[in-house]
């Protein structure tokens, strides 16, 4: 499954939406999929609204027509990675297993890597976030804090069904687990040829389940 | 044991070198600090030569006679990093064991957090240098390669010696530890008060070393 094949499901937009503006969503979309290029090859902070442009094929009014500012355009792809991440889950089994809770991490994964040029986008404006006079950094913020809290109550859930064993320090597991994918994604971006992500995540994902098994 | 630990001893720069000129050595160490806050926050294409030599106190013709350009500036802070990496890691005992080789990646993980503005830095370029137009890509890419190639013959070296079982993935296992200690960093950069950089990475290996050992 991909965020692709997700998409292209009629329930995954909202019908009304698709009937009133169906051009005026395609445009949008098309340059936001030309800010995710020029944000992934020079970063927000580098990037140009003429560039953005450019890629999509019209005037720079016509971009500042749909997104007055740089900021903007930003907010916009933060809110459509949001929006496809909350579609992709909505799919899920969460009964709360231990082979259900591996089955939402690989799929997350998957997710991250399905589009390296989404995915380079993504780890730039993540890092360029990282100082606090940067437009995304309350969004990676409230995000950051939000997965994290949502991880460690979902491993605490499982540690007290007894899928879990008591030992294991739910806090310290949520970050290596996003370690994992975070650094994965990060040497997959730096040679896709040499990086098997899903096979390197496979075998850290064996050795873990019967380490941390109840 | 930190890098500043490392870098008071006379050893660690070349005696000739200092009494050259000893003024000279440190206003372009004051300016390559300076350029780390920089890049940093701004990264490297968005980074001004102003910038960094406001924060140095020095006029920008006083740093373009040390650094003529903002290329210049990167190589010599990629030069230094390179150098104190293996100023850090020449102190290590490397007999191939498995002992051994927990020790050199939990300093090497000490070393990454250090120090948080020099992470951020590295974090910044080193996402940046994605794209191949970064003039710090072939850097990168190089170091990548040697740096993978080099821990697959560590790792493969410790099989045949006997530590690590033979049905190990040593590329796989590479892949893995480096993500961990990646995804490591940029989660303490987020949340230096959160993230237990060293507690976390002590429960991986806690569970890795039985189940990697032979």
């Amino acid at each position: 499954m991909s965020v692709q094949d997700h998409d292209s499901e009629s329930s995954s937009t909202p019908a009304t939406k698709r009937r009133r503006a169906p051009k005026g969503e395609m445009r949008r979309a098309a340059l936001l999929d030309a800010a995710t290029t020029v944000f992934a090859k020079d970063g927000y902070g580098a990037a140009s609204m003429r560039d953005v442009a450019e890629i999509a094929g019209i005037t720079t009014v016509g971009l500042l027509h749909h997104f007055p500012n740089k900021v903007s355009l930003l907010r916009a792809l933060l809110d459509r990675r949001d929006q496809r991440v909350t579609e992709q889950f909505a799919t899920l089994e969460m009964a709360p297993t231990l082979e259900n809770f591996l089955a939402f991490v690989r799929m997350s994964m998957r997710f991250s890597v399905h589009d390296l040029r989404e995915c380079q986008a993504a780890m730039m404006i993540s890092v360029e976030s990282l100082s606090e006079q940067h437009p995304a950094w309350p969004w990676y913020k409230e995000k950051f804090e939000l997965t994290h809290a949502h991880a460690q109550a979902h491993l605490g859930s499982l540690v007290e069904c007894g899928e879990i064993a008591a030992h294991v320090d739910v806090k310290l597991l949520a970050t290596e687990i996003f370690a994992v994918m975070d650094g994965l994604q990060l040497q997959w971006l730096r040679d896709p040829e040499q990086v098997d992500v899903e096979a390197a995540f496979d075998a850290y994902l064996q050795r873990l389940a019967p380490a941390i098994r109840a």
